[in-house]
C-alpha cells in the first residue's frame, strides 16, 4: 500500500467555525513555504510561452516602463522586475513573502540591478512604500485561474500603491469553460474488468463507485483540442485595473453550448487568458502551445450523448472555500436540452491528480 | 504561478507539544479518507508485482488456510480475502477503517463469499473478534517499507488476535540501501544556466540553492540498474511473527559500502523486501520489474567522486515523526574513505517529488 495524497474530497472540508486563527496562519505560512521550494520556479522558468508572454509585454511597452516605478507583486526569482529595469524602469519593489527572497536579492545583485530593484520580504498586505507605482506587475494566475486566490492581492496592492492613472501588468483576464469528451475515461475505468483476468476474482460491482470517484475529481491536464464538443463560453472576465474585490470573489455565470456533433459528453474543461497593454495575450487554451497551466477538467457524474446542435446549459460558480480561501469550491450545473438539471460540486484543493 | 505540493520541508514541521489531540484524530481520519480514493486501489490492482506475489504466497500455502481462520488487516478491495477464501479459508475477518469498507462488502457478495468474509468498518485497533486467528494477513508496506508506519497497526492486531502458532503473511520484512550516482542530477540544475539563453537575465547564482533544495527532497522513482554504484547493504530485517513495536519504530544501522568504479555520488537509494512461508518475496528492487513502490531516492547535499573500492560508510536512523507519526524523520551520515562524516537529515511525508 502507499499513498499519493492527490485526491479532492468535496466532503470533508474544516467548516470555518472549527478552523481557529492559528490554524489560518499556519495555512498562510505552508503557502509561502511552498513557494520557496525550487522546483516550483524551476517550472515557471521552463514554461516559456507564460515568461516570454511577460517579457514581450513589459519590454513591447517600453515607453510605459521607462523612468517609472514599479511593484512586482510576488518576485519569486525577481524575473520580472528583471525585465522591468531592462524595460527602463527606474525603480521596482520586488515583493516575495516566502524564503525565497533572500534568492531574489541574490540574483538582482548578479544581474547588478541592486540600485534600482529593492527586494522587500513580507506579504504585500503588510508591504510599506514610501511612495505609489506607475505600474503593477505580477504573474499570480493559479489553475483554473483562481486557485490560490492571489488575484486579492494584487487587487489590494492596487488599490493601496498604484497611482490613479497607473497601468496594471496584466489588465485583463478572462475565465473559459467547454464541453468535452474525454477518451480515456474507459481506460480508467477498465482495470475493474481486467481484474478478472489478472486474479481470477471479481470486481465489476466497483465501476458505479469509481465512476462516482472520477467525478469528484479536478484534473489538472493538457487535454488534446479533439476531446473539445463546442466552442468555448467566457464565465468571467475582469478588467484588473478597476475590478473591485467582491467581483473577483466569487465567479457566477451561465452558459449556453451547442454541440459540434455525435459524441459522448464526460465533463467540462477550463482555461484562461491574461491580456497585457499593446495586444499581448497569453493563454492556456487547448488550442494553443502548452503552459504549465495546463488545462482545468471537471468530470460529470454521468456521462452523456449529445448530436449536432444538442444544447447543454447552465451554470458554474467558483468561489474561494470558506475555511481555507487559497482553495476553491466549484459548483456546475448543467442540462441537455430540455432534460433534468444536474447539480456537480467540486473542491479544487492541494490534492489534484 | 501554481503550486504542487509535493516538496519535503524537513525544517517546518509542526512540534509535539503544538499538536493538538483534535489535529490527531484529523490526521488519522485524513489517513482514512485518502484511501477511500479509487486511484490508489486502481493502482494496487494494476501492480502485479505485488498482487500476484500475495496471491502465489496464499494459493501456495492453501495447505496453511485450509479450513483456517484469517485476519486480513487493511483489506481494501477485500482481494487478500478472496484470496484467502479461495485457498479454503473457513472464516476471514476483513478489517477496513476508511469508507472503501463499503465497497470491500459489495466485492464480496460479487464473489459469493458473504458467508466466509466478515467485513469490519474499523481501526484494527478498535475492533473486536469473537475468536482467535490463524493466520494474519496483511499489505501494509508504503514507501521506503515503513512510510505510514501501518506495520504498528499489523504487530498491534498480532499479539492481540493471533493464535500462539499462527502465521504471519508476510512474516519477514528487509531494507536495504546503496550509493547511486544521479545521472539526471546535472539536467535538473540546467534550467539555471539556460535562463540566459532563454530570457537574457542571468541567474547562475541560484545553482548553490538548488543542490540544498534538491539534497532535502525524498524522491519515490524507478532508478536505472546502472546508477547503482556498489553491492546494497541490508539496514533493517524484522521477523514479524516475533517482533516487538520497539524494533520496527525505529530503525538504525550502520553501512559500508565498496564503490565499483569510478562515479560520482549524489545521494542513496532505499527497497525492500518481504517474504511469504515457502520461500516467496516480494521485492522492490531496482534489479527486478518495477512495482508501484518504485524506489526511495535521498540525495545528499554535497556529491563527491569515488574509484573502485573507495569505503563509504556511515549509518542511517528511520523513525516516525514526532508530531506526525505517519511520516518518517530520516538521519543519513556518511563519510568517504577517511574524509569527515556528512550528515543529511530527511522528512518523508506527503510532500514527496
Amino acid at each position: 500500500m502507499s499513498i499519493f495524497h492527490r485526491s479532492i474530497k468535496p466532503d470533508t472540508a474544516t467548516k470555518e467555525s472549527e478552523i481557529s486563527q492559528t490554524k489560518k496562519q499556519k495555512m498562510d505560512a505552508d503557502y509561502f513555504e511552498n513557494y520557496g521550494d525550487i522546483a516550483i520556479h524551476e517550472e515557471m522558468l521552463r514554461d516559456k510561452i507564460r515568461t516570454n508572454a511577460y517579457r514581450m509585454a513589459i519590454l513591447k511597452n517600453y515607453k510605459k516602463f521607462y523612468g517609472k516605478t514599479v511593484l512586482d507583486v510576488g518576485a519569486g526569482t525577481g524575473i520580472l522586475s528583471l525585465f522591468c529595469v531592462q524595460a527602463g524602469a527606474k525603480k521596482v519593489y520586488a515583493i516575495e513573502a516566502s524564503e525565497m527572497a533572500e534568492q531574489t536579492r541574490r540574483i538582482v545583485k548578479e544581474n547588478e540591478m541592486e540600485e534600482r530593484i529593492e527586494i522587500i520580504n513580507c506579504k504585500v498586505e503588510e508591504a510599506e512604500l514610501s511612495e505609489k507605482v506607475d505600474i503593477i506587475v505580477s504573474e499570480w494566475m493559479g489553475y483554473n485561474l483562481l486557485y490560490e486566490s492571489m488575484l486579492e492581492s494584487v487587487l489590494f496592492a492596487r488599490d493601496k500603491f498604484l497611482k490613479k492613472d497607473g497601468h496594471m501588468f496584466p489588465d485583463r483576464a478572462s475565465l473559459y469553460i467547454a464541453p468535452i469528451t474525454d477518451d480515456d475515461y474507459t481506460d480508467r475505468l477498465c482495470i475493474w474488468n481486467d481484474v478478472e483476468d489478472f486474479y481470477k476474482v471479481s470486481m465489476k460491482s466497483m465501476i458505479p463507485y469509481a465512476r462516482r470517484c472520477i467525478s469528484k475529481t479536478v484534473q489538472i491536464m493538457c487535454i488534446p483540442q479533439e476531446w473539445i464538443q463546442s466552442h468555448g463560453c467566457q464565465i468571467f472576465t475582469s478588467n484588473l485595473k478597476t475590478s473591485s474585490l467582491s467581483e473577483i470573489q466569487k465567479v457566477q455565470s451561465n452558459f449556453e453550448f451547442k454541440c459540434f456533433g455525435h459524441s459522448t459528453i464526460h465533463g467540462f474543461v477550463t482555461w484562461f487568458t491574461v491580456e497585457f497593454p499593446d495586444d499581448i495575450t497569453l493563454t492556456t487554451s487547448p488550442y494553443t502551445d502548452e503552459t504549465h497551466w495546463s488545462q482545468t477538467v471537471l468530470h460529470i457524474r454521468d456521462p452523456f450523448n449529445v448530436e449536432q446542435d444538442t444544447t447543454i446549459n447552465g451554470s458554474i460558480t467558483i468561489k474561494p472555500n470558506d475555511s481555507k480561501p487559497r482553495f476553491l469550491d466549484i459548483c456546475l450545473v448543467h442540462k441537455k436540452d430540455d432534460g433534468h438539471e444536474k447539480i456537480e460540486t467540486f473542491l479544487m484543493d492541494e490534492h489534484l491528480t
